[in-house]
């Protein structure tokens, strides 16, 4: 039996050549599969992060319904916001909101410090769960929020269009700024790393919202928190940087470090990896919206997106984003088989 | 006295040198100045936008205010859509909202044919008025929302974070979406010749939302249809083409058309540029946001930009998008300042 470090995923994450391209999805468990929304009867959403047995089982519910390479831990980018003390709550339908925003330096000073394992060690627990239960059939990914994109959600409190309140405090307070990035790299090592020590195969660093910026604030005000972070994690376990809206900041993302570059969909992945040059892998990139439409152009648009990646060894097949709600789950099926399917046959090279 | 011809604004988009690098602002006219506020008590949007002289008052507004170097007149990208019969209303602080979308084949087919002199006659009359009155003082911009984009409200139906109707659409039933287009580049042709006759010196279409696509959806379904309004157009006036998220897209709105790209502040404008290759002008690319910061950090933004333009004729100094609301008018005015002075100076290159 073949070791775990020999999964198509793994190798992939190393650039090594596999014999298919390995594929998952951001959001693999969400409203859209029918054993999700059972679960979520009995569940609220922190309810089902905060139990261990339900978390794994969430996660490892992907690999076994949708044949998927890689599990994800199921949890929220927020979990260890929340013990920060700004009173996190997830408001129905509307999303993560922080009733006490981050806006200035005492606010930043008022952030608790705990460890993670304080923190969060339900997601440290529910990990050891599914990685047990996973055994040798897939590798299991960790992830936490980038810096700058954990710091928007303090700052903004909400959803936001524009994340002005972000900008504005980067740029008038840089030294708040500052201070509230670096408590937020250390919250970021120190769960990642538990995550690791607790049984993740890899990470992915969720830069959701970087694409907000520009290359020019990209590089003074996040690019040294990022790079700190994954200069900080154990070697020998692959990093994923991923972030959406980014065709701009590519180069810049690349610089501040990662195993792979997760790739949204408003790029041309071959393109895309062209100018990330050589050394490191990619990930995605399929426009969730395509999984709405029909098995036929699912298929059309996997092929193209093998055809850009070209049969080089270090891709991971993935969407841009997360599933959409209205996805019907049978599409995410046959994108999973038309990725193995067609990459075990180099048909579209 | 110079013609209206030899303005920096109009060189510029001809990539011809000029003494210095022109400015204007997208929603250069809106609620951050009071002027437009006390308008705005007597009159809603829409009945500002159908006042030829209250509309032309607004557009030239800027021109006395900040001292920009291009005037835009003062419209809606809906107000053509309007006419087509797809109960256009727009809700207080949430935008335009469309109480019955297009969604399918019968409902392209109910569209109603309105020749733009019959369905926009105001704003032609506002440009007549508005040219009357910037004399030679400024250049007018007419503009139109380009098919993509129009056809995303008329899909929606109102705001969308993910655009996956308008993206299903074009998927699932592509016969319907290239009805729908085709009867939106007759529109917008119609409606931007109308512009053009009535004065403007210049029209810049609006692509906003097509920085959604991939650059696969965007050459099927997009491309042949915006290269068609631009190609439609009368010669000798430029065309600017805009759109936002576009990083991934630049190469492939060349190949679609315009004498000048619009780009937003999610690229650096050197790069993109470099990408877009000789032969087309370039307009950008400040992120909005900068506005809400400090004179100083404004100061060294406009430097940067002006640094990646590196004094090549043909760059149009804008915003990447709009201006926000909460923006002061006085840091707009140290921004149209900035761009003059240190671009007469030739001090950032």
């Amino acid at each position: 039996m073949e070791s775990l470090a020999s999964h198509p995923f793994l190798r992939a994450c190393r650039r090594e050549p596999a014999d298919y391209t390995p594929v998952w999805l951001m959001r693999q468990v969400g409203r859209y599969l029918p054993e999700y929304r059972t679960m979520r009867e009995r569940l609220s959403l922190l309810e089902l992060c905060k139990t261990p047995e339900a978390a794994a089982e969430a996660t490892v519910l992907a690999v076994e319904k949708l044949g998927v390479d890689a599990a994800i831990i199921f949890a929220d980018i927020l979990l260890v916001a929340e013990p920060l003390g700004v009173g996190l709550a997830f408001a129905r339908g509307e999303g993560p909101v922080i009733e006490r925003p981050v806006r200035a330096r005492d606010d930043v000073a008022r952030l608790r410090e705990v460890p993670a394992a304080e923190a969060a060690p339900f997601v440290f627990e529910a990990i050891r769960l599914a990685r047990r239960a996973l055994g040798r059939r897939a590798p299991l990914i960790g992830f936490a929020g980038a810096p700058f994109t954990l710091a928007s959600y303090l700052i903004e409190g909400g959803p936001s269009q524009d994340f002005a309140a972000t900008k504005r405090l980067m740029h008038v307070d840089p030294d708040t700024w500052q201070a509230l990035m670096e408590r937020l790299v250390r919250l970021t090592v120190d769960y990642l790393a538990g995550q690791i020590a607790a049984g993740a195969d890899a990470v992915q660093l969720f830069d959701s919202w970087v694409g907000c910026l520009s290359p020019d604030a990209y590089r003074r005000f996040v690019l040294p928190y990022t790079r700190r972070v994954i200069a900080g994690l154990p070697p020998g376990v692959p990093v994923i940087h991923f972030g959406t809206g980014t065709a701009g900041l590519l180069e810049l993302m690349r610089e501040a470090g990662g195993d792979v570059v997760g790739l949204d969909w408003r790029v041309d992945l071959g393109e895309a990896w062209r100018r990330l040059g050589p050394g490191v892998a990619v990930q995605g990139n399929l426009d969730p919206a395509v999984l709405l439409t029909t098995p036929a152009e699912i298929r059309r648009a996997v092929r193209a997106i093998l055809a850009a990646a070209g049969g080089r060894p270090g891709h991971i097949f993935n969407l841009g984003h997360g599933v959409l709600p209205d996805t019907p789950w049978t599409h995410v099926l046959a994108m999973v088989e038309a990725v193995h399917e067609m990459s075990r046959d180099r048909c579209c090279l």
